[in-house]
């Protein structure tokens, strides 16, 4: 049994990591961390685990001290100690929060206003971005799990980059999420008579995942990608759908692309490509672990739209640290993520 | 493994089955029926399965041969011909219709329209309401699996009645339920434009739900039970809460009344009652198996007021179904069910 | 022209208020008041009215000195002093707050904690409830706007009770809202991921809106009346449905209650009682000053089942004041009123 | 007073007509057609208009006789021969179906495949965009009243085109719909269930609006002009968000852009160019018949991104085509439009 503890437990990716790992037989949750609320149950703030899981929130170096693995879900800059903590002490760590995402320093400051405080552990990180970088996460004991958006995003463009199929180095990225993506803490913006039966972008072209959406981008696409990244908020709970405008090179087929999206990921558990024709939906993954990719074709103008869907608090976020966890510890990487997204 | 077959795959009830029961152990799904949609995966109608579950769906007789256990999820009046041909082969059936739930076949003739054809499979019909008929059911080879409606409705006055703490005989039942309850067929009432930002009752007094709740309760309270019983139409998809007022006896205290709650439910898995002041929520049973009590005392009155609330899906359809199967089988009655409801 | 003021325009009724008023044709609005956005356009905070009224929020002083005619929408316990000074300067005062609704200083002091400190004002108060008080209404210069609960409610059961066509004195009403009832506020209860998908009761038989309910309803009835009242939170932005049960006297016939209810309502132009068969529902009196009821009879126990559904900011607050107003300044009730209700 | 008429008012955008025509001084609704309800009541389909309208619905026949500005809204096809009989008799005609919408009858043939029968009638068109052809519409007869994206994009981009600072010619405009945009017919997509909680694009850079879109933008930049236009449906009733995408040219300024729109669109009622820094939402124009538009500016790669957001129901359709009408009339062209949309 691997001993698990969650520091954020109080916040939405954390208690999603918790109802998760409820149900993963190989794991035994042994402390749960939440600063604000030490000494409460979890089930006083999540009523849905009364009686099931009424563990008492306790301070983040308990977790540390009773953890092998720690998960760490906190606002940025919180979790480099943490981490420095956990490669003293020869623990696993997987951070849900920004902090050990950016390979630059650089990129860090400017989009995030603080510095790297710990160097050398940043050389130690591995961006947790499962079916691509797979075997560096089986050896990694530091681990910046993505954010929602480039998860999205990366896993959507992965195929074609890496086959060099685009004819330029910019994207149009149109991308929606649900109202999870702005966390727990109150705003007018999700106070439920403002947000119900609303819509609208936010932070056009100046969100904080764009600099981590291009190194990954560029990183798959040996080049420098550029991208114009527009996320609107949406009326429901769960869920991301990203829309990505692609100019196709001239000798490239559409089919040509299906071809090799499909020869990328059929053997992956949790990437879906839709038959073509099918349109991607966050529907059809919400509540589980699975990336769904749609291809479609402008064929008045050669362009390529890559829809790709995640539930942004599975895939997202708690999902795909577990399946890093699992990756981690060599265990089936499905494990404790087969859940069938409902279809209602 | 139990050689599962379900009839009726193609509505709500069947394919919240078939979700579920691929995360069952214990269980092999052998074939899948929708007449409708013979020849085609199941994962055409609900994509949330591509790729995970692509079986074709067969004829209602290819699953009756080939199953064990057969569960049923369809329009009344249909069910009796397989629990006959179940009967007649040794396999056992549960029925998640309307037709194994009434004792008397007046009622059914009174509120269906339609008469018992196979009288005397009726005499060996169990209600299959897990917490209070758990030993019927260990025994029986046809199980009624109970309605959404009356599944809260029974649950939160079984104590009540059984301890004869009611000071009348006549109850008033205010319930609301999400729209897949109205199930997958396109109406007026459930069009999008139509339904969103809208509330209103339905079928008031007059709901087929009606005679099953008064025969449940009165077996209860071994009395008549009359109950004046009023459905509402809530703009979610999911879950119901059942608001039911009690004249208390005069001697009877409050205190005295959470007491025998807790008496009777602790021990239960699937059944919470929630500590003195919580309200239950049907967020916090969405997708689960929970039900969720809270009691509350209108003290200017006299009144009790409980508020039940569960899944219509899950505690209300699929996952008692397979609790039932799970008892019948004398497997762990929690098995395949222990989900922790998502609380956003 | 009136000159018309309004004060807590920044609440959810007084920037509703605003809204109508713009195009209330006998009205100028010569100030809106709110103390924490003094200084600040009212289309900063509600971007609806950019470019339509950017004027700018005042102190509640400005309001009072310059309209003839003050709404004040503010939390209970602000409102006597403003209209005291309305009283001592012949200004007319609408108050949409709980502050002039209650008849006796006792029940305010029991349900709010607070006293009256202007007691003779409160002898020149008149409940606004238009259609049962309209000729009180026109002599009056100081008006209790009704709570949007007891709108819906009291409108609902005042023919029945007027006749005395009720077996007993004491009423079960259940009842629920739109998010808008809970206010501008934010709140854990309403923050979206926890709102939306959920639905529950709140403040079971202990909701303030019950004195002022049984106050008006025993008015009706010249008798005592009790109601066990439990309001509900619906997860839609506007609109109240109350559902009302009623032991009737034993000789009473369904097809009297319904005669009556028409012989009482036909000649209101706000209130709709629908066709024998037609269901209430909130979605068909949203963004309107219309009440609608439906009757429905459980003839298995002899009991009346009343709908009422209004809009609570509309009829349940702005609207009713607006009509309020029409008929204190003697022009026609229904002036800047005639919305119809959209229907999606 | 002008003697209106609806043909096909059982549609969502026929009953929306009727709806704000009824408070609209100068009309006089003479005649209401749907052909599959003739001789009901619009109140029976829409509860909402009982006893407020409850106009029988008549033959399409009738409502040509009795009035003189007929609109009709209706799948295509149907309307050529409507607009030859008014063009006959001297009425005027507003098709808000896409009828006269295109200049081409190749477009017509190619996107809709059906041809122009009555070639001579489509020279007599007006492209009813106000803002943009109100001297044509002035002298117009019959009007093609556009479509509702066409709208939010047109209106978005005509002044950036109309002074050509656009760097390229083809534009990728992602764009959200509403519900309501579907129409009143039944489907799976706006099944509550399904459409609840969801998102996705559909017709994919083959929406019908495309080449409407193309025509209108390439006359205003007076050039070829390209779209890949994608459609999303949002789980909301009402409301348009378009996001456009820009490639300025190198020597224009962001500040060059904004002065621009507020030249062309400050003297507008019904464009509201908002301040920068505010993001336009289509909260804020729903029930009304504005068009907001917001301006963002990707500094890092010099990109224009145009956020222009409408009610689908009403700018989209009803409410401009009840502008188109003042303006035909020559009455005052926000006349029974001045709606502020509610904020919540």
């Amino acid at each position: 049994m691997i001993k698990v503890g969650i520091i954020g437990v109080s916040g939405y990716a954390g208690v999603e990591l918790l109802r998760l790992l409820l149900n993963h037989d190989d794991v035994e949750i042994v402390s749960i961390g939440a600063r604000s609320y030490q000494g409460q149950p979890i089930s006083e703030m999540y009523p849905s685990f009364y009686g099931i899981c009424d563990m008492i929130c306790e301070s983040d170096d308990d977790v540390l001290k009773k953890a092998d693995m720690i998960f760490a879900s906190l606002p940025h800059g919180l979790s480099e100690k943490y981490a420095k903590y956990c490669n003293d002490h020869q623990k696993k760590f997987i951070d849900l929060g920004a902090d050990f995402r950016l390979d630059k320093e650089q990129d860090y400051q400017e989009w995030y206003n603080l510095d790297y405080n710990e160097k050398e552990l940043h050389h130690k990180q591995v961006y947790g971005l499962c079916e691509v970088n797979r075997d560096k996460i089986k050896e990694a004991t530091i681990i910046g799990n993505p954010g929602c958006y480039p998860t999205s995003i990366t896993l959507g463009l992965y195929p074609l980059l890496k086959e060099g199929m685009n004819k330029n180095n910019h994207f149009i990225i149109d991308s929606k999420s649900g109202t999870t993506g702005a966390g727990k803490s109150l705003s007018e913006d999700t106070h439920f008579p403002r947000c119900n039966e609303s819509f609208h972008p936010y932070k056009l072209a100046t969100h904080r995942h764009t600099p981590e959406i291009e190194q990954e981008l560029s990183k798959m696409a040996h080049d420098d990608i550029h991208v114009t990244f527009v996320p609107h908020l949406l009326p429901v709970n769960r869920g991301i759908v990203s829309t990505i405008y692609v100019d196709l090179k001239d000798d490239i087929q559409f089919s040509d692309i299906i071809k090799i999206y499909h020869d990328y990921y059929d053997q992956e558990y949790f990437i879906r490509v839709l038959k073509t024709g099918k349109v991607a939906d966050l529907k059809f993954v919400k509540y589980s672990n699975f990336c769904d990719i749609s291809l479609h074709y402008d064929k008045r103008y050669h362009k390529l739209i890559i829809v790709s869907t995640i539930d942004n608090m599975v895939k997202g976020a708690a999902g795909q640290a577990i399946q890093n966890m699992n990756i981690m510890y060599d265990i089936e990487e499905t494990k404790g993520l087969k859940m069938v997204s409902p279809s209602f």
